[in-house]
């Protein structure tokens, strides 16, 4: 049995930035499947794993953790021997750099992008209507985001350095979602945020968590 | 002159939380003040430091950062010798109980407490009108965040040891603010929370940065 367990849905963007990471250092794990539209992540068990029950919820033997970034964290670093280096070693000034980077990530980028995919993806899914004023405040706060990451990506190939890290990877699914919209132009109108997300959509670990949603 | 900078406001809640860090560490900086009334965040000798346009920025000799949990981490990490102790050195997994607990205050805690704070402390101070619907609904998101808090505070004096970590400290900014609105209650119906609440605002690192609001 795997000593690694991952707890959640295949459709949320929190999971899927946890089994991203696992799957780019290729450590087992298994994957418990919640419920989420019977409500199970509500469930007095799972609340143990997850007291604002919500997924992901994470084990590694003894250790239960959640939030999926504090997650991926911990991963890249237990497991820094294995499979892509999503760290950077060395320097305290190299790793800050990476960590301000996620901090725009979780800070600047998170909140416009879940905005958009909410209205623009999952209500018309849902048989619910889009709200185009919420959409075109959040594509407005969006492109000030993407203005910035354009004029770092002249600079590095991806956002803390020349090398994928976390900070490229806990974009993944909410830029996913994004694609699948018509504010996916705020994308295509930046040609290194372009090519940028070409290069981390396309990596073989994401296809992976894609291919979960399929099952 | 010292290598280390701090461009802010001493009213900014993200700004407080690394002078809070620098304090707590006991290494000297400088304090450059950003008049943010007259719009000097939105000059572009500061968007080179901070491209966000807001305040805190930081320098450390070359390095240049932004996001205040960034630079808090960062500080913590290449300042470990000096002064307060705010990591959990050691295992990844102790490392990873303070991760969460970081990422907690950054997802669950500062979306409601910071929204209190802004309609029931600023928006007064500036002789705008409270939205008592807003409070009421971040009341109540946040009520459930402190649950969870009293519940963990049984077990650990802080939120991820029995130690003061940057987890504590990234939450005093925002919990001075909710000190000073009514929603306050919320902190004084749960006794651990209540005892931790104390404890934090009373460190002396923290009074030397409600001093710096009084110059
Ligand atoms: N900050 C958390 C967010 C987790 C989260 O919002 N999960 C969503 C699915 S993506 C969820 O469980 N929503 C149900 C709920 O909040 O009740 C993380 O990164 O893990
Ligand atoms: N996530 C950022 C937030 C910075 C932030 O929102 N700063 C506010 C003051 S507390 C600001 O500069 N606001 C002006 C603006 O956004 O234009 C951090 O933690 O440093």
């Amino acid at each position: 049995m795997a000593a690694i367990k991952v707890h959640g849905s295949p459709l949320s963007t929190a999971t899927q930035r946890v089994l991203a990471c696992l799957y780019e250092k290729g450590t087992d794990f298994q994957f418990v499947p919640i419920n989420m539209a019977a409500g199970e992540h509500k469930y007095e068990n799972y609340l143990s794993l997850n007291p604002f029950g919500q997924v992901p919820a994470f084990e590694d033997g003894d250790l239960k953790l959640f939030e999926s970034r504090a997650v991926t964290h911990y991963i890249a670093h237990e497991y820094s021997d294995k499979g892509t280096q999503l760290l950077i070693p060395g320097s305290n000034k190299d790793m800050a750099v990476l960590q301000l980077w996620k901090e725009v990530e979780a800070h600047q980028f998170d909140s416009p992008c879940s905005k958009i995919a909410w209205e623009a993806f999952y209500k018309p899914l849902m048989g619910m209507v889009t709200d185009s004023a919420v959409v075109e405040e959040n594509e407005g706060k969006l492109a000030k985001v993407l203005d910035v990451y354009e004029a770092r990506l002249t600079r590095s190939k991806y956002l803390a350095s020349d090398c994928f890290t976390l900070a490229d990877l806990h974009h993944l699914p909410t830029i996913q979602y994004l694609l699948a919209t018509p504010s996916k132009k705020l994308i295509d109108s930046r040609p290194h945020v372009c090519a940028w997300v070409k290069e981390i959509t396309a990596r073989p670990a994401w296809s992976k968590v894609l291919a979960m949603q399929k099952q």
